[in-house]
């Protein structure tokens, strides 16, 4: 048995084929380019087809796919913000119109995230898991009780939004204040502001034009103990505390994984974030989490993927339910 | 059929026997009066054989019952701190003992509230729907996909020790920030501390002997304008906007009920502390949810624990799987 995981990011999309026990029986990674709409749409039709067809020596018996942004569980549609046309892309249908019959399941990434954790990196066996995923923006995908938590319309898990810190301000309206504090492009943020409040500075960050900034050069001044990327970073540090706390509380959970781009170069500094969260959340709760990296990286989303295709087959015959 | 649902609550007792369209067939209430441990375990299971053996014109066929603290759903004991020597009650077995056989159901009272509210109040219906209990402490009960959401050791909803404001402060450390600045307790902390910090007020709420000082003084003069009340309850206002978006933006419910002793008093602020979360929230989320009070007020509880055990018994003979 194979199963084909197709995880469509902002910039590319990444392509999998695995059998049951989630080995890779090949991958493959495709950069969108300018492809737009109905363009991004043909890439992966076109991929599902080759993989179908050729003579490739497995036999694909399930698709699973990852999209960024909103999976529309009811339509099939996808909204994905940074795909140009794709406010309400009818990708399932595409791809089933394509996969000659065999079954095609869509999850949000975020879903993918921490299913692709569960089935096969740090949150291998945990029923009740959450993954963080800090990159260019924020969000979670969260297990309960084994099931990916969609809410009433498919938008559960949108932490970027997360309320930490009155009174409200105009500049969180786009983005939300935890995004806005705490992510890749937040650490950007903070740290343009910061430049600009510290006139006297003269660190390594300083000769960077403020365009050109990114999270990562902020992580390598923190590493050399600049004083405007330790402010930066040590705030953020406070923000992925509270906001691990409050996922505790309300959740808790056994496994709390922190994962995107971000983490990363923030790895090192999940034990300061689990002491910051120790003080804030639940206190019996927070003795019942682990805090993790991710074990997948930027695979998580694709595998993911290829456990939506697997538990969409296996789930048919050996229902428990139904034997 | 009828159903005996019991509340436990930290100074009473309260129970209902219910027909299966939700009807009360009677109600009592008990106050817990100085009974501690066991006498407190003893008037349930005293209570629970009246309503078995007296020829009372019904049959109770399932008993649910709802606990204020941590029901432990795995040994069926109770942690309640409000009753001395309850760290880990097995009342679930006593009960079961005096029961004869028929199925007994336990749950926390946040649980209860919001599977009351589904049953037979403000969120029926509602698949994914949340109750914000506010009253001496704060505790959130979620329904999502249908089900409460317990968490890995049954925590899940400790919404009172939500992060809402750096940095941390030890008065957060024994209740958690939420519940610190906005309870029913910490109407009254914030209260006293802007009376301190406001030597020239010379309203109503000086008169009050601050150890004497209730939440519901502080509404009394809110109504009236009072300058210290005012800035307190809006203070509230934006604490309650904030945790209402973070539950909308992770859990994008349907509905979302404000109840406990506050609301009450805060009923009518519910309008002002939608605009202040629709500021924070998802965007899209925040205009797919329903702000409302609890229907079911000081008797959520005893509903939801009807529900408990006419779930017990419809689920066993109609179980949609097993037919």
């Amino acid at each position: 048995m194979a199963f084909l995981g197709i995880d469509l990011g902002g910039t590319k999309l990444a392509l999998a084929v695995f059998n049951q026990d989630g080995e890779f029986l090949c991958a493959s990674k495709i950069p969108l380019g300018s492809r737009t709409g109905r363009e991004v749409g043909s890439l992966i039709t076109g991929e599902v087809r080759k993989h179908l067809d050729e003579k490739n020596g497995y036999c694909i018996e399930a698709i699973g796919l990852s999209v960024p942004g909103i999976s529309r569980s009811k339509s099939g549609t996808v909204w994905a913000p940074n795909i140009p046309g794709w406010h309400d892309y009818p990708l399932l249908k595409e791809v089933q119109e394509v996969a000659g019959g065999i079954p095609v399941t869509m999850d949000s990434d975020r879903a993918c995230y921490i299913l692709g954790e569960a089935w096969q990196g740090a949150a291998r066996g945990a029923n009740d898991a959450i993954f963080l995923a800090v990159g260019t923006g924020i969000g979670a995908g969260i297990l309960v009780n084994g099931t990916v938590l969609r809410g009433a319309h498919d938008i559960a898990g949108a932490i970027g939004w997360m309320a930490l810190g009155r009174p409200f301000q105009s500049i969180y309206k786009s983005c939300g204040f935890f995004e806005y504090h705490a992510s890749g492009t937040g650490i950007t943020n903070v740290t343009k502001a910061v430049l600009n409040a510290t006139p006297r500075y003269t660190g390594k960050l300083k000769e960077i034009v403020a365009e050109a900034l990114t999270a990562a050069d902020v992580f390598e001044a923190f590493v050399q103990d600049d004083i405007v990327a330790v402010k930066v970073i040590q705030l953020c540090v406070e923000y992925w505390g509270m906001a691990a706390a409050n996922l505790v509380s309300l959740f808790n959970p056994e496994k709390l994984i922190f994962g995107g781009g971000v983490f990363g170069p923030a790895v090192s500094l999940i034990p300061s974030i689990q002491k910051e969260a120790a003080k804030w959340a639940q206190p019996i709760a927070v003795t019942q989490v682990s805090f993790q990296p991710s074990v997948l990286g930027d695979k998580a989303g694709v595998y993911g993927a290829g456990f939506l295709a697997l538990k969409s087959v296996s789930a048919q015959p050996v229902n428990e339910n139904y034997v």
